[in-house]
């Protein structure tokens, strides 16, 4: 057996059964290879950085890792800053870059690059394959590396020569560091703060948002009086009708600082610091009050989810939490506006859907406007890296085929990876995407003044405008085989969006909306 | 005076006028200062990769380098790819990366990364700016590195407090590291190599394939009797009727090596000994025949025109060399196959144009078809890296306002980076596109079993195959403003270059071609 059938064989037989790929001539045997191993189920991107916000959307939702697969190290630079994303929302992912034979590297072939020095930022392991023989139980490490809690990026890479070379044996999968628990003294402390009756939040991320945490939080709050706020940028978060209710923070610094300044302690659950998203001149970047303490009861590599309901325990807190009423708002009418288009989302979500949101300054209303709806699954780009909201529904879509998944999309954001929408084409998935087109980077036209820059003349404004020329998005979507329509009233976004979610498979609305004033 | 202001002041009075840029929030008082520098022409590209390969095209035909503006060590990543090609072609270029104020960055916020690490592979030079005071002088620095033969990366962080901090003070353009003579015993050496009367040949890349380097290295072959053979992907290769053809060493392992067989001799001239551009199973990697002996006569540092000039001074060789007739193809007619576009363009290509192929396996019969044309510039990719073509068209139509730009695009390596389209359309650049459309990954179809991995089973095809949806060029491009035609017969391909070549501005053509057999 060469080496990339073992490396595809172990991988599936240690549950990863997904590669999303976009491959080159170093790679040819592993593309080979997927004809011999039936399960590894191979998706094509037409370009990098869409396979790995797929492999991150994809694990967000199925919990197990996909592999990506990238050509040397030019493909995974441009596939990298969906890679941070992930690392960022603490998703497991294989990534297999190929590169050049082992023998043919010290040649300096046009290709070759130090793929070590990219990969190092996002990679919490590394490793290179050195022989056929390695590679089955270097992809096994991989895999029960990705697993470590809370999810990790494993970067394997895959020579040439060690991809077609015979003498490879697959190896069993490996089983992965287990959660660890945190101590007892750590929550009997957090307990004891939470008791002294002084205000305090419990600021959730990560693995707390999802609903066993969720629901644990919501009875301490409810026995202690506890606030809590979910962090600004979630990598999923459960939410609608039945769940406890959670609020986000605020993403403009003095909106967040405000929103924590009642509480004299923060007690962190799987989430740093809430810290600015960027300086400001003149203003803090912490936004934790000076005089208010921060906590830390779980993180990282521990059981988030045992901690919180070890807490509750502790305290008590066997009152059922309140839960947020089904509750929908009206469907709209009249213009088109962003506030429209959340009362349009909120009032037709499907049952079980999954949001992917990256539609920035324009998805400001789509919080409240969705808190009753059915219950569902929220992602957002924990990274702050644009260009992943339609990878990572195209990766949510893969996971769970049978949900719908919403993708709520910025008109500038939506151009760093429009190839997206084709694979989401080829491959019939059950997907929504709605691009708020207000012809703009409305978020740095605001960020322009808050960061003391001015006003902006019109050299600077033009570098915020994407009316010159106009961007065309239901062309660019059939251009890419995807069916599309255009709404500018809110009556014709309802139509758009009764029919998209009645019919499953690929759609794309383009929201004419105006930019933020 | 803030840093941005000062940094920016400094790049014009270096000579860098042109900043390709993808801005965020971290970059908005560089945006902000470009209403201060009226000689700085801010370029919006809707991704980082086309910004970065932009610069290349640009500073490959400007001579002097552009400026990119990127956001962060994600934005960083994006650009990667093109800036791989661009050190691969000895391109001078400012990489510029926003990056969170300095005191900011232990907060680790969302976007922080660790950008030395992404941008160690291709930057010859890496400084982070520590305060407003130091920054002109930092990018005095960067220009004059980024200038030092044969034309270098410079990477400049800038973080966002030394942007906006008053402070700053322009600092005075710095002299570049001049080109090193060549000794004079190598040329003695090499001249004596090239009268020994065996057979030689002269592998010219870089700087040696522009008009004084070819006239110089003709006369040499006139003179002696030795060949002369140009890299497989030139930065810049000048050519056309008038001057002397030279034909670049074939792309297939096999096919190169045969060439250069019969050369007891391999004589570089600003190129590395030839190798395969991927290692294949039971191939040798290098090029050269085993019993030939590679000499260099210039490279990297050196002064590569004066040391061709002195070796041809050494020989005598006096003799005006032959230069290529002018001579154009008949217009195609009937069926449009790759070998049509071909002699279609011959036929027509306008007096000093500028060609960027990433035609890739639909551009074969492009050399000979406008060996004859008027005389023109030819960039490649020599990176390897695809991607590049669209983005390089934009840089050099930038730079040469002057120029029709032609740019030979294949299908799938228009994929990566469509967003070119939409600022050749907002700058109203002089740019005609043609996109190969085979709906396929051809070359990797031709790879698998070149690579010894078969024929490939149904799964295997799949990953090549780029006709599940069929991708539409024409609507693609009209959907980022840029008009379109689409081509399927000969004399379709014929009116439509006919009618972009007659007016200046932006159009596409969308080539329908059969794949390779």
């Amino acid at each position: 057996m060469n080496g990339a059938r073992a490396l595809i064989q172990t991988l599936v037989d240690a549950g990863v059964n997904v590669c999303f790929a976009n491959p080159g001539t170093s790679e040819m045997h592993f593309v080979a290879a997927l004809d011999d191993c039936p399960e590894m189920r191979g998706v094509l991107a037409l370009f990098e950085g869409v396979a790995t916000g797929a492999a991150d959307g994809y694990a967000r939702m199925a919990g197990r890792p996909a592999a990506v697969l990238l050509h040397l190290g030019p493909g995974l630079g441009n596939g990298l800053a969906n890679l941070h994303n992930a690392r960022r929302a603490g998703t497991p992912i294989v990534t297999i870059v190929g590169d050049h034979a082992t023998y043919h590297k010290r040649f300096d072939a046009p290709l070759e690059s130090d793929i070590e020095s990219i990969a190092r930022g996002v990679s919490s392991w590394f490793r290179a394959s050195r022989t056929s023989r390695d590679v089955a139980g270097d992809a096994a490490d991989a895999v029960a590396a990705a697993l470590g809690p809370p999810g990790r990026i494993a970067t394997l890479v895959l020579p040439a020569d060690v991809s077609w070379s015979e003498g490879a044996a697959l190896a069993a999968p490996r089983p992965p560091p287990a959660a660890l628990a945190v101590p007892d003294a750590v929550i009997a402390d957090i307990a004891a703060v939470l008791r002294s009756g002084e205000p305090a939040v419990l600021f959730l991320g990560g693995r707390a948002l999802r609903e066993p945490g969720l629901v644990a939080a919501a009875r301490i709050t409810a026995a202690t009086g506890a606030a809590m706020i979910a962090q600004t940028f979630p990598a999923r978060l459960e939410r609608g009708a039945g769940l406890p209710a959670i609020d986000r923070l605020p993403y403009f610094a003095e909106h967040a600082a405000a929103r924590l300044a009642p509480y004299r302690h923060v007690i962190l659950v799987d989430a740093a610091e809430p810290v600015s998203f960027f300086a400001y001149p003149g203003k803090p970047s912490q936004l934790v009050a000076a005089g208010s303490t921060v906590h830390r009861l779980a993180g990282g590599p521990e059981d988030v989810t045992a901690a919180l309901a070890a807490l509750a325990d502790r305290l008590d807190a066997t009152r059922s939490p309140p839960l947020a009423p089904a509750r929908r708002p009206q469907l709209p009418t009249g213009a088109l506006t962003v506030e429209a288009v959340a009362h349009a989302v909120g009032a037709l979500l499907p049952e079980r859907a999954i949001v992917t949101d990256e539609a920035n300054t324009s998805g400001q209303g789509m919080p409240s406007a969705t808190a009753g709806a059915p219950r569902h699954d929220w992602l957002t780009v924990p990274g702050g890296s644009i260009g992943d909201g339609v990878p990572l529904a195209l990766g949510a879509a893969i996971a769970c085929p049978d949900r719908k998944v919403v993708c709520l999309e910025a008109d500038g954001s939506a151009m760093y990876t429009p190839q997206a929408l084709w694979t989401i084409a080829r491959e019939q998935l059950d997907v929504t995407t709605i691009v708020f087109h207000n012809a703009a980077y409305a978020i740095l036209r605001i960020e322009l003044s808050r960061t003391g820059a001015g006003a902006g003349g019109p050299r600077a404004r033009e570098m915020f405008s994407l009316s010159r020329p106009s961007l065309d998005f239901v062309a660019l979507s059939r251009s890419m085989g995807m069916s599309a329509g255009r709404a500018t009233t809110a009556d014709e976004l309802v139509a758009e969006l009764r029919r998209a979610f009645a019919e499953p498979g690929p759609h794309l609305i383009e929201a004419v909306v105006p930019p933020p004033a």
